[in-house]
């Protein structure tokens, strides 16, 4: 049995837009909850990509979504929108609540949009490349569900809590910035736990909060660490920035917040109670010539990544990366060679295709 | 000789405004200046406060600060401005600046001003402060002369690069976050050759690129690291934080960035040639009500306060704290008991207090 069987960006996207179409999810709408997954496959981002699909599939199945949800503006200023999902597609909810801030930055200079009643929207970066498009610098933020302690506690209270921002080059590809407030993606745990190798001093808490090494031991009821993972080295600073997402996501837009966040997966224990509707998303974009002349700005972009590049390298590297650089290199390679999708992934989509009947090799 | 003598706030902020005063800065300005660098000691933050007042001082003495800026907008929109600081105390920059963005916000939902040709402001948390005042959720960034390493580098060419954020409680205190995104502060180098100790692996690098325990060896010609240290526990993140600060306030602005950011004190090395004017700052502001019910908001900042504070503690702590409590404490006490200013710092003031003639004590 192969290890991954490599399927086309264009196979992969058509395959669940028509999935998501089975359940009554308008084209339009599938054609971009699609587009999302297919460019964090093709972007190397495979934790968020069709590996996805089964859970928005099972979720869609037993009704916990609202395939034609109606998205509604709550309340609104010229520069600001919060934004009701209707419980939809995270996937459909945000590319909308993205059209409003880059409209409103268009007309007004910025644009920044809460969101509430939503759920999980695939990768931050995604919705950052929109408003490069339109000369615009894309912010995005989203809360979910609980993994992470914040310092000096041993509960899980906080999820990832991703922040993305873009900025656009002229000559040079733009540079992105999407990361978890994390120091270290929940993944990372996944794939130790495969391989059964330890994991770093620094990622994660066991059920009692001690540092550990195990990372069945951050499975079984401990928790992922904030970004700088203790005192002395900051992490205090990535639980800052974690409950920053959380805000702008929960309480600012109506959604639920902190622990309270509600599960993604139907098969994980659901979240305490809910305090609001939803997870919360937070997104921005800033018209970059309501600051500065945009080729200006691009020109400086591009001298910023040259001087960066140009930055004597540490001992035993080629030197410091510009943000966006390894997923730019990844979709180069992919967009060439096809996405590689490793075989439970591949069994997942099998079993979709044959429930539904949608062709999917 | 005592180690420290103790000065009212009062005392300090009169004398400190005097000081600016006596080089033509308006008195309006002056008192504001004041009370920036006078918020600083009260909340514990002794680098940001008096104790930068000497370099003020210097830099005004030279001729190289103008104490009359002509703070002009450049560019702006309703939700926008680009700011020039006509190469002022940031002290003074930057509170127009954050006004401007706070009363943008009060007319169309938010403000987010760009500000170039401006110097150090402070601490970030006085700006976010003023926004509270209104109802609106501050926002705080600047870039600062380069002392960072770009992860896998090993040159400074990043300053530490702050950011800050409030949100309001209605009966809890405000969660304030004031972050620089390093891992540690400059000043912990500072205290551990004060005291002849070594520092934690990961706060810096040698002249070599090494991480070094050493901290004559970072001073040396070596450099701070960003938060996350390295790779492993997510160092990258550190630096994408560092970058966006930078790019927000530099390139977006007009302003010098990177490693070309103008330092800080007369004593200290240029930076290597200007790409723009001065440093920079970005400050935002955002209305509560224009997102949702101001008091629906604040009772659930309460409740989310409450929540993380009962988070079961980890082993040897009290749980985690809720971002602005250290702050808040030292205000608590420094308000009733005084402001104990350390030997060096007030030999300097009585120095400025002999040479203009204006009594400290």
């Amino acid at each position: 049995m192969p290890e991954f069987v490599t399927f086309t960006v264009d196979r992969l996207r058509e395959f669940t837009a028509r999935v998501f179409e089975s359940f009554g999810v308008p084209a339009a709408d599938a054609a971009i909850a699609a587009d999302v997954l297919a460019v964090s496959d093709l972007r190397g981002i495979d934790s968020h990509g069709v590996a996805r699909l089964t859970t928005y599939y099972g979720l869609l199945k037993v009704g916990r979504l609202n395939p034609k949800p109606n998205i509604t503006i709550v309340r609104e200023f010229p520069s600001t929108a919060t934004v009701d999902g209707d419980n939809g597609l995270g996937l459909v909810v945000a590319p909308k609540a993205n059209e409003i801030a880059m409209d409103k930055a268009d007309k007004v200079g910025t644009g920044w949009v809460a969101v509430r009643n939503t759920n999980h929207y695939g990768i931050a970066g995604w919705y950052v490349l929109e408003a490069l498009k339109r000369d615009q610098i894309g912010w995005c933020m989203t809360n979910t569900s609980r993994i992470t302690a914040p310092l000096w506690g041993t509960e899980r209270m906080l999820g990832t809590n991703p922040i993305a921002i873009a900025f656009p080059g002229k000559v040079e590809p733009p540079i992105v910035i999407d990361m978890a407030t994390t120091s270290a993606a929940f993944g990372k745990i996944e794939i130790a736990i495969r391989r059964g190798e330890p994991i770093p001093e620094g990622w994660a808490i066991d059920r009692d909060g001690y540092v550990t090494t195990d990372p069945h031991k951050m499975v079984d009821g401990g928790a992922m660490l904030p970004l700088g993972s203790n005192r002395e080295l900051g992490g205090h600073k990535g639980y800052c920035l974690g409950a920053m997402v959380d805000i702008l996501s929960g309480p600012l837009s109506g959604a639920n917040w902190g622990p309270f966040t509600p599960a993604f997966a139907i098969t994980h224990p659901d979240a305490m109670k809910p305090v609001g509707r939803g997870i919360g998303h937070f997104l921005g974009a800033m018209k970059i010539a309501a600051f500065i002349d945009v080729d200006e700005f691009k020109t400086q972009i591009d001298e910023w990544i040259r001087t960066f590049r140009k930055t004597k390298p540490a001992p035993g590297t080629h030197g410091p990366l510009i943000p966006g650089d390894p997923e730019r290199e990844a979709e180069a390679i992919r967009s060439r060679e096809g996405i590689p999708l490793v075989m439970p992934v591949v069994e997942d989509l099998r079993r979709i295709a044959k429930e539904t009947g949608i062709p999917l090799e």
